[in-house]
């Protein structure tokens, strides 16, 4: 994608804000890879994560398509600003039958104040990725607000 | 809204699979409400559900989301079909601050395939609702495919 | 939804952009009311605006759907402001078979930089109003930037 | 993608339908590409297709998004059955400001009763494309319903 950050110590910025979601660690999820523009997330199967079939939960799919946009966006900003997610759609497009998600997500436009993202959502099973999801998302960018600092 | 159901012991079918779904339990989020074409999902704060500020986290929000729109389609389904959400999108109104989110589901449509559902999600501080987000999504309809048995 | 405009000639101002789009000319679109924070936009039926069964086309729909978004939000804008549609989400409920579409559009969220809105769209048959389509949507303000200002 | 159709026929099949749809001529649309999985869809600027700011109205990029995540799935259809756009998600990314819009829709998963479909839609200028606007949606399948017979 080519994208220019306006931080160069954006890959701790973003895993410093991850490390402070306390959800990520309720749930497993750990950040994998971070470059400018793009983000991994994996998180291995739990039956706590479960829907009622067994299969990894819609709602656990939708969190890291989810955080996949945002922290997408994050890569991107300046130190002195932060990031709200103000809209996603996801389309679950298979079962989460698996071991494992990873989830992949993108910027596609930044904007000045709109990024707008995608991720994609794969689940493994027996050593092979199956796209379980995909989403499209809008990340508004907050000017002059660190993201250690509340809303 | 004014929907038949096409089986009397939806309350309780409802119920059935909302309890085997593992992963309300680790979020701590119980079904406080079943009617025909609506449900109402409740869940208290803890920090093991937040993101960097403390505040409730944006999957947990959409997961509720996304089951309020799921059963609210559930109440109506025949005793042999199940379902599963096809896709929604959220949009996310205000940080979810407070002690507890209380999600509203209700069909707007009953496709014979498809049920088209909107949820409501609100977050209550000191007593007093706030609207936080809100999803419009579409159920898919499994025919002769009872909700016990995997896809 | 009792929302205060920040500009005492928003219905002039709505009625003004409106006019403006030549697209609502061609589809033969007409403003039918404007209030603060909500407005309806009304179409005839025309075999000019079909689909390959001869009814509204989904893109006329989804036109209408997107104009009453955004124009409900036009209606809150200070003077010195303009918006742009950030992104929308349609869901098609039943077929266009009609002899008008009638589109009602309403601000959910007043937010400074983002609003967000619903739009239904009911096609009318012998008198009687039918939901055809509801949409979601984000609206971006352009703040400093009169609408008569090309971007 | 490497899609298989169930009609050898499905180019003139796609080519059929479109032609049925006046709304097509009325906004000066051509299908351009047809293959298994895939459409691409062109539209000349005209002044009648414009917003306020004489750009291309986001209802015209929203009906050219449309078709091609329709047309994209109809390329997969068996020939007794037809479709219909259940739901679409569009984020408009830079003004339309040009001479041309290019639609291009792929198939993204062909489920046995929905198509899960993107489309981005691109505005050529001095012979240059621009991404303006990019969709993601959900097609029905309506088995044993042929296009050519009124739903």
């Amino acid at each position: 994608m080519g994208f220019e950050t306006r931080n160069p110590d954006f890959q701790q910025r973003v895993a410093d804000s991850f490390q402070r979601q306390q959800f990520m660690a309720t749930i497993g999820a750990k950040l994998t890879s971070v470059n400018a523009g793009q983000v991994e997330i994996q998180l291995p199967y739990s039956p706590d994560l479960s829907q009622q079939h067994g299969y990894f939960h819609g709602g656990v799919i939708g969190t890291i398509a989810d955080n996949c946009c945002g922290y997408a966006a994050f890569t991107l900003l300046a130190a002195t600003d932060s990031l709200v997610t103000a809209e996603y759609k996801l389309n679950l497009l298979a079962p989460g039958i698996g071991d494992r998600l990873i989830g992949r997500g993108e910027v596609i436009k930044a904007g000045k104040s709109l990024a707008v993202c995608r991720a994609d959502v794969f689940v493994v099973k027996d050593g092979s990725e199956a796209l379980c999801a995909t989403a499209l998302g809008s990340i508004a960018i907050l000017h002059n607000r660190p993201d250690q600092q509340a809303a």
